[in-house]
């Protein structure tokens, strides 16, 4: 038996495998027969695998949560089909670890068992910060869903992905209301393809730094009165917060191309504020 | 052939009807045969069926809009099985309008059709209200998802829904702030069970006056002036919203029973505020 | 004012539009002010935007839905801000009916109430088709999740998109049992980019033509019987479907470039499997 | 400071906490004024909250993944408001671990530190099951939603939650066919309320077996034949399958009361086929 998991207490019924070994001899390859149609197929694979990971985090430990995978490769034209089992086989394998060292690992053998020219995956998972209130300091931790998109072969890819609510406050309500403002809370998706290493945290922090405000888990009262205030001070578009985002990008260069969404759930319209910025810097 | 279609154009096959009619004389009802396992099933039947449909508004228009509907009915311990094309049929045959009247018609359709006891019908919708701008008067269209739940038989009930987006500006961050105060949209979701008819419009317009705020669908600087004002000068915890949406159903002598969830997508935390109140009145 | 809703029995608040129209005047335009971060944004506006629609299908009789809007434009580095609202209206203005002339029509509206160089629509909407039963020729509505994705200016693009959810058997499962063989539904998704206009039926059925079987609202027992063997007699895998709606696409010469995606919701899984090709012809 | 989080290597600005402490002093507590209204509300708290959490699982490991939890409690007539972020509070010191003798305490904290006669918990979250292959015995990770949902106070009570995705093979099909039958993904969900302890893996297995097969992470092609004819040798129609869970669990004395929803993506419509059964055992 081949596999073993991190969190399996249950014996596996290695039983008849000798038997099964002998059966699949016996049984058709029906994907491995020729096809004629002359078609190639960009990608092929299995999509929304669920999965036990452990993430790495800036403070050098090992986050475990859950992720959310497709796996994918190109198939040449003359194969009617792809071998699906061997993608679980595979993240079964090295699956368990997801870093920039196992990643290109784990595309390397989907090349390999699945004798294909290039390999793609894609996982997306919560992950966690502890994260100090700006006031009593209480900590509290704060989920963002996050993600790596990697491909190796034909096309070669690295992008990090990480999407953070924050929240806005509108410049105009501001400058022309009496009292108050409107505001409410945004996401902002961010995917970074980087020349060199970045740690999660700090796109995280990058983009909460460009919002009207950074947003909490536990507040008690000085702190509300703190958010409250901070955002007021720095009103915000979803202009305004891509614009700052993206400058902050630009001035990291470990950061080699990003896309920058930012969608306000306005809160004085039932439909939402969008921006976004594109940018791939020359070397 | 039975059904025709109001958007439907294409002409029907009616063919092999003949044929066919023999042909399913002759296809063994495996549904009917008796089950021996001595249970009775309490609902069974169609879910997640989209159906365009009509609805109509307080102003007597017919307003064309998508349904997604589920339609159900109890099987007696005896039968193995329910006839499922039966429920398309009959959703066919009637469900193109949708109101008080035509919603008892397809029930008992239902219960006819299926020699059920009970039948049960939920559909939601979504639903459009052309609304002026607080200030400048310009008409928008608001969109509210709404339904039906109706069930007759063994149980009897109509409950009319209400999802109602809704601003709310926090009472303790403008009392303790010394500028501004978190605001953010808040959605508002009633099930009303009615002695006697009610418009959607109506219980819409309850909910937009408990809140800090009303949306809109175009809102111009004056008009974004004064929501933002409006907000100001009225902070709603949800506790607030549900306890006003409550006063307004307990003052409504139409109303006999209600369910009325406030959750809000707090602007400062990541997670959401909410609060709930389920009352039924005694005549 | 400028505005009237299709179903809309409300009159509209007229009254004091005079002076909102000078109190517009007297408001700061924060929009307007000159931004010195020196960035320009690909795409600002308003997502999630609801509204009903109507769709001209093929036998020309225009077809009432629901339309999910997301509409953008550029905004060029020296403009702080946007203005959100003139979306809603150019969207209310125009935006009942969308089709082939309207959409175009639509973009250099917003082009040019928003000064802008592009302009982009998306628009999803729940889309019927009439269609009969395979024997008896009963006729019911099948809903496809249907769209348009328009772009003028700087780029410039037009693409359809079809959501068509088919059946798929397995060759494998076939070949190497003895009895039966596992199927399930799937979902196709093309986004194509005509030369010439193609009806969106007419994508549907090519892909529906491709998969094992095409999926019904209403089947009685000799159409079960039909549909049953007919995949039985068509098996494919993911990758035979994708290809097969290549080789349609690819002879249709009206189709300049599209993208195809399968997912089969496998029977034998609680994940997916997934096949895509993008192509684009030269001329 | 009161918190410290198992995946923090963040050190907490412990700094102004005392001043911190003063300031909560002097600003006004909103929430505990006196409410006129007269309207004691049901529930209320925080929703949608995303916390990293460690499930007990029948092996005795400790599983990691990651809770979504709703934290209720009533609020009496006379208060205006709750406290919300005490629920975090209680949450971030309580919530790591959840299991059967954790989520009593949680509760009674929420009671004491909220001042509230009754608090609700609900959480749901993935759960990963080791689970060997039929034929060649290879273990593949599956995983399942699940959830638990607590209360205690007024009402009293605590439910297990385990949504299960199966096969299920037409019976009806079967019969009226020369060849094949249709079948599909089916997702069984379960609440049941226990007398006594029953391990999740207990639920899923008895809603396994009454399926038309079990689903599987990894299958080759002797694991394929088998869970093909295993299906085809078991026709089940959403009726048989609600009904065999309902014989599992009136037969296991251990369970209270249970709801049993069963939802078939049909292979041959774009809608889904429900059975649902509902039953409250008297000791």
């Amino acid at each position: 038996m081949k596999w073993n998991s991190p969190n399996a207490g249950v014996a596996a019924p290695a039983a008849n495998s000798n038997e099964a070994e002998k059966s699949v001899m016996s049984l058709a390859d029906i994907q491995n027969t020729p096809d004629e149609r002359n078609i190639p197929i960009d990608r092929v694979g299995v999509r929304n695998v669920r999965f036990p990971i452990r993430v790495k985090d800036r403070s050098n430990v090992s986050q475990p949560t859950v992720g959310t995978f497709t796996l994918t490769v190109d198939l040449p034209k003359h194969f009617k089909g792809t071998h699906m089992s061997r993608f679980l086989e595979v993240l079964h394998d090295y699956g368990h670890q997801i870093d920039g060292e196992s990643l290109p690992m784990i595309l390397e053998e989907l090349r390999s068992r699945l004798n294909s020219q290039t390999a793609h995956l894609d996982v997306e998972f919560p992950y966690f910060m502890a994260k100090p209130a700006p006031v009593t300091g209480n900590i509290g931790l704060m989920e963002y869903d996050c993600g790596f998109s990697f491909s190796r072969g034909a096309t070669e890819y690295a992008k990090v992905i990480a999407k953070v609510p924050v929240a806005t406050l509108c410049p105009c309500s501001k400058e022309i209301s009496e009292r108050g403002a409107h505001n409410q809370r945004g996401l902002v998706t961010a995917v970074i393809e980087p020349f060199e290493f970045v740690w999660l945290e700090e796109i995280i922090e990058m983009i909460e730094d460009s919002a009207s405000c950074s947003l909490y888990s536990v507040l008690k009262r000085p702190d509300e009165k703190f958010v409250t205030e901070h955002a007021y001070d720095n009103p915000r578009f979803v202009e305004d917060v891509v614009r700052e985002v993206s400058i902050r990008f630009d001035a990291d260069n470990r950061i080699e191309a990003y896309t920058v969404e930012v969608e306000n759930f306005e809160s004085i319209h039932a439909h939402n504020a969008y921006a976004m910025i594109e940018r791939r810097k020359s070397r």
